[in-house]
């Protein structure tokens, strides 16, 4: 494995900075020390998190709120978090496509994480992704997914400002509801705003959000845009600041969720060193692969497996 | 921690198998002898997967599709996944909502697993809780993801069938291409089929599954449903039936599969067991905590914490 350049990485270099995420990408053992050499120099970036259901067009509106910050002269990295398959190398074409939209300078890096790797890692390789962009000089990094599900949710609560994207006409659907990325939102967006229906997905959403508790009483602004006509993009902007802003103040409730992040991927961290120990010990590999062909056979239940795995009884 | 009866549990009595379900999702460590004990009684229910972003109406379809199977005499169990974030009980309102259109009575068992705990742990908590439902006699087991993420892909893959969910009006989305649930789907639903655009969305559907190289060569048909109406969900179980005959003639594919899904869940299981005997280790616990804190305060670093931890230098 080559030495990645931490003068370079800290200078902002593109070709670095992704040398870096694939290595963290690749497992937890190769990035120990290049991410203590990071961390001290995180902390000056606005982190924005992105969610919302696929075909709300996040990656439009992505896109569009990274050209505005770009044009008020920021550098920006967009980290793209995608279920897809470890089959799939699907988002390397969705990469390049958005490369051109975005303009392919210095002071734009997009990379998608794909794939979740063998033993998990993927929350854990998307924070650190965030950290290395943080430190290599770049002012907004904004972390998007794809899809919207349980991993997806803890990662875009580890960011500074959380965004919601609706479209209209979810609302009649009791899954819009239950779905409860509500209470994860900072901001509200209702992008395809001249879609039919916008008025009554507005209102279901003020609905919702007052039977909210937010422990710090922060009131989640809804902004209304159109991604594709580049519509709403300044309001966006402008709300993830009121937070930004909100948050700086030092709330009770934001160093709790500070403290309840950094628990969280303390846990992951630790989670994915030790079945990689585990892994690495003469034979368990095997040994586990051999139970798990057992399990499929209907041999052996996977309880009785892990207790043979990790030698009780 | 009262006895589960085993005897009343393979009966199918609904009370024993919600206190079973709830004890498989209180953690690892109760869950061994309950599990060990029901693993040989499994294997007869079909195992059905239903995933599909927010708004494409999966409750209404999974709750005409169980109305169907029941009509046939059928005893059914349905399992439902739930991004809801551990602060929220959204799912048990929606449970009750359910009930009454699906009628309370011993042949329909629906439950919502909403939290994913403190260590982790939804994936193997979904998979014992279909593995309890088989064993207490259900002829079907339908699990359904609201969200649809990371950890919702790897769930539905581990049923016997795999069912998408798509609406018309989509495929305009680069997103929808990217989400990367295309390759897991067996069989393809476009619910909402009386929407504008549904023909463009079955046509780019089918465009996009014959890029997809299925290793087993089947070719995933294509199901229009209006739920809402109870249109199309004798095709959508008549095209389920279809695949499992397909599966059940012993595929390689099918075998690779399975011994994937068993090595997935082994591994699950082992990281969950590892950190809670970390965590039960004396102290552990409390050092996570003040470690956890040291990192929010940015005064230290999660790769030296976890160096900390586990007593490395």
């Amino acid at each position: 494995m080559s030495e990645i350049s931490l003068e370079k990485l800290l200078a902002g270099d593109a070709r670095t900075v992704a040398r870096a995420i694939t290595r963290i990408e690749n497992g937890v053992e190769g990035s120990a020390d290049l991410m203590k050499a990071v961390f001290p120099r995180t902390g000056n970036a606005v982190v924005i998190g992105i969610t919302g259901s696929p075909g709300a067009g996040k990656s439009s509106l992505v896109d569009k709120l990274a050209l505005h910050y770009k044009d008020k002269g920021d550098r920006i990295g967009i980290v793209c978090i995608d279920p897809s398959s470890p089959f799939s190398g699907g988002a390397i074409l969705g990469d390049r496509i958005r490369m051109a939209t975005l303009g392919l300078d210095k002071n734009v890096f997009i990379r998608s994480m794909a794939t979740r790797g063998n033993l998990g890692g993927l929350s854990r390789a998307t924070v650190d992704a965030v950290a290395i962009l943080d430190a290599a000089g770049f002012d907004k990094v904004i972390v998007e997914t794809v899809g919207v599900g349980q991993d997806e949710v803890e990662i875009v609560k580890t960011a500074d400002v959380s965004v919601v994207v609706l479209v209209p006409g979810m609302g009649d659907d009791i899954q819009a509801i239950k779905a409860g990325i509500m209470e994860i939102g900072d901001v509200f967006v209702i992008n395809k705003a001249d879609r039919e229906g916008v008025l009554r997905t507005q209102k279901e959403l003020e609905a919702l959000l007052s039977l909210a508790h937010r422990p710090d009483m922060w009131d989640p602004p809804i902004v209304r845009t159109i991604a594709t006509e580049n519509k709403g993009i300044e309001d966006l902007a402008a709300a993830i600041e009121s937070y930004k802003d909100f948050v700086s103040t030092g709330t009770e409730a934001a160093a709790t969720r500070k403290f309840a992040v950094a628990r969280w991927r303390l846990i992951e961290l630790l989670q994915e060193s030790l079945i990689r120990e585990l892994m690495e010990t003469n034979g368990k590999s095997e040994e586990i692969d051999s139970l798990a062909g057992r399990i499929a056979k209907r041999e052996i239940d996977p309880y009785t497996a892990i207790e043979k795995i990790l030698g009780r009884k």
